[in-house]
């Protein structure tokens, strides 16, 4: 046994400690609990060896920083994580409690065990587990784990925007995507972006009684519903006029990869989405609509009476929670421009509509020949024993084009979680033979560029 | 000073212990409320000096029952009304709180003062008025007080479809109307019927993640949309097969007397609906939309996440509240299944989507040339001063079908609302003025028809 085999069960209890925290960024009343895992983050860097941890406070949730610089003339990787997590509802769809962590089959359920608790832990016990045994690390590391990732991460943009001394490095490693299938080592090298917002839509003044009114009122609940059918046709194509102009297709062998990669689409459909039919644009293959199309997606809609029972009223509101996924070379701007400029263009008469951003992230497309890049599909390799497959990623990891923009370097991302993890989704899982070899990739990582 | 106006703050303290009962029907916690409601009607009555008062229990909400008949020879009125309201929410657009009943400007705001509990009050008052004055009652009459009017009113349609002796009669009075202007004796003489339900629609078997299943997952909100959207045009023109077939236009003679109606849409739009537009079927006028024409409304809708910020998720299921109101000759049982092969037919791919009806009422047209309708406009000019108008209400009261179908009898709708006592909406009101000629017009109307 090796020294991370030998210390597999320490790595599970500090894990567990970790889930138990409900740090949801998205609910201000988790407040003091987003400061208890920034804390825990905080005290584990310091416990993992590492020099100068600290909280940055700022205008949002505390950034966590630590590191260690004793490698002059070896490169310097600055690993990124998040402690923050979605909120769990729907609770009465847990088989296990969210906050309390229980492993079933060799997964670990609770929410944030993939996205990102898990991943975060994976990075700062490769870095113990090398300064343990050594003393001191192959190259220089530096931590910067943020907060807000799930709530648009405004602190961390902001405090890297000011380009600090602080985070000065060559690359950044990021542990927040995932393998393509299991055992198969998999590196992420492209991310949708994303504008997040809602769509608010006002008839009356006030609510009516269907009965007296329905004939002559507006009903903005269907005026929502109509204004979601004009952005979005039957088939999945965003009808937002100028939408898809700058949308750089993938190459002809990034295409032909991805046709390659072990995929059962059966089994994708039936088990991993549960549906009996997936759906998007037709003439598109299904990884160039995951990964390389941008999406319309409606996350949620309230309006009316919605208690037990029946009310016949027609309300004087509703509103939807909707999204749009960007991909390279769409920009969060020119996107929230267009989809206001739709939005009015196909509202209804009677009622009036308005989208209000609430966050947004560019898309971004790395380059796999890198350096970085190239030492990490070596490392997992080694780790686990198979070529290193390259994919893109459907989500959002707005810190990965924020670090190219303001410290122009490369983000690589070595994923550890599987596609059935379940983020943002009850029952959210981490596969533990990933968890543990995960952070022995990471810790060969580091060795093969230092090497 | 009449009787009348000497009783009059008698009749409102009465009326205010009526409605600070929260008896609403759509919420079960509010059970302890319905049955005190119930004996508050009873003991009313039997204060009233009307005989037999005692609730009629069954398979729902207590019916209140109560009696005079020493008129023999002389017609059988059977007075209704209920006793049940509609939820308050959204509670904090209320200006008063919605169970403690407030005077402002000759008008009582709460709950339920114009449906029903104030229009039921006047009723028992008017009947009171007689008895207290002159020992007996120029006609028979009967009190059939219902507590589930604003839920379907399951327990008095089964009670009245077993045409029990106890309630046999020559026509019914309802009080659940309204004049059509302030000052303006009406008489309603048509209402549209209602089949209320859920639609429900229901995607992946589990939440997904919308940045790494958007682009394949079916999203059942946006499926929601779609069917809405496909169900009803942006005119207003309700989509489904056939559902137009059996619709009786008005005739010539009704569609004149109804442009005749004094009517300022202007101030009708702005301040009664509280809107820039009017909408619906653009060929067809006003009036005849809101009374003679189906409707297809939504009254609510959720799905996803609706909390503060954000989550980016496809939910795995959405529902919606609608009803459609029918007009003479449709049926509810066809037009529920027209609906529902409707949502089949327009259901998007990816999903399943299903029509669950809640209640149902058939629409009812009276002959305005019946005497005991001809008594009641008669009545109501003398004691308004002017002529009585007859119109239709949007709304449905399903009991005036079941009177129609079990007992034979026609209904008079003697209403004393006005079309801005925001019904099923926050400030409901009553206008003193209506509620206290109101008593007046009933007694007047039973002297004239026991002449």
């Amino acid at each position: 046994m090796n020294y991370y085999e030998q210390h597999r069960q320490d790595y599970l209890e500090g894990l567990k400690t970790f889930l138990r925290i409900p740090s949801i960024s998205t609910l201000s009343e988790h407040k003091p609990d987003i400061q208890k895992a920034a804390e825990f983050v905080r005290a584990e860097l310091e416990k993992a060896g590492l020099q100068n941890a600290h909280l940055i406070e700022g205008d949002g949730n505390p950034l966590v920083y630590a590191e260690w610089l004793g490698a002059p003339g070896k490169p310097t990787i600055l690993f990124y994580g998040h402690y923050d997590v979605q909120p769990p509802d729907p609770l009465d769809e847990w088989k296990s409690p969210p906050f309390e962590p229980e492993i079933r089959n060799e997964n670990i359920y609770a929410r944030g065990s993939a996205d990102d608790k898990g991943q975060t832990y994976i990075l700062i016990k490769a870095v113990e587990g090398l300064l343990k045994q050594h003393g001191r690390l192959p190259v220089n590391v530096k931590f910067l784990v943020e907060g807000e990732e799930e709530v648009g991460g405004k602190h961390i943009e902001s405090y890297v925007a000011g380009k600090p001394a602080l985070i000065k490095s060559d690359a950044a490693v990021i542990c927040d995507t995932e393998m393509f299938a299991p055992e198969l080592p998999t590196i992420c090298v492209g991310l949708r972006g994303i504008v997040y917002g809602e769509l608010i839509v006002q008839g009356a003044d006030h609510d009516l009684h269907s009965g007296v009114y329905g004939g002559a009122a507006p009903n903005p609940i269907q005026a929502l519903a109509e204004i979601l059918s004009a952005l979005k046709d039957r088939e999945g194509h965003i009808k937002i006029p100028g939408f898809y102009d700058k949308v750089q297709p993938p190459s002809e062998k990034e295409r032909e990869a991805w046709a390659r990669l072990p995929f059962n689409e059966q089994e994708y459909k039936e088990k991993e989405v549960g549906v009996k039919e997936l759906v998007g644009e037709p003439e598109i293959p299904l990884f160039e609509r995951l990964w390389a199309r941008p999406t319309l997606e409606v996350h949620g809609i309230r309006g009316g009476f919605i208690g037990e029972g029946a009310k016949t009223v027609i309300p004087a509101r509703a509103l939807a929670k909707l999204s749009t996924r960007l991909v390279a070379n769409q920009t969060p701007k020119e996107a929230t421009g267009q989809l206001q400029k739709a939005v009015l263009a196909v509202c209804p008469k009677g009622v009036t509509a308005e989208f209000r951003p609430i966050h947004s992230a560019p898309p971004s497309l790395v380059n796999p020949d890198n350096r970085f890049i190239q030492a990490a599909a070596e490392a997992m390799r080694q780790v686990f024993g198979k070529e290193t497959v390259y994919i893109r990623s459907g989500g959002s990891i707005p810190i990965v084009a924020a670090f190219d923009e303001h410290l122009g370097i490369p983000s690589v991302m070595m994923g550890f979680g599987l596609p059935d993890d379940n983020l943002h989704a009850p029952n959210e899982k981490l596969h533990l033979p990933n968890f543990f070899r995960g952070i022995e990739a990471v810790a060969r990582y580091l060795e093969i560029l230092g090497a």
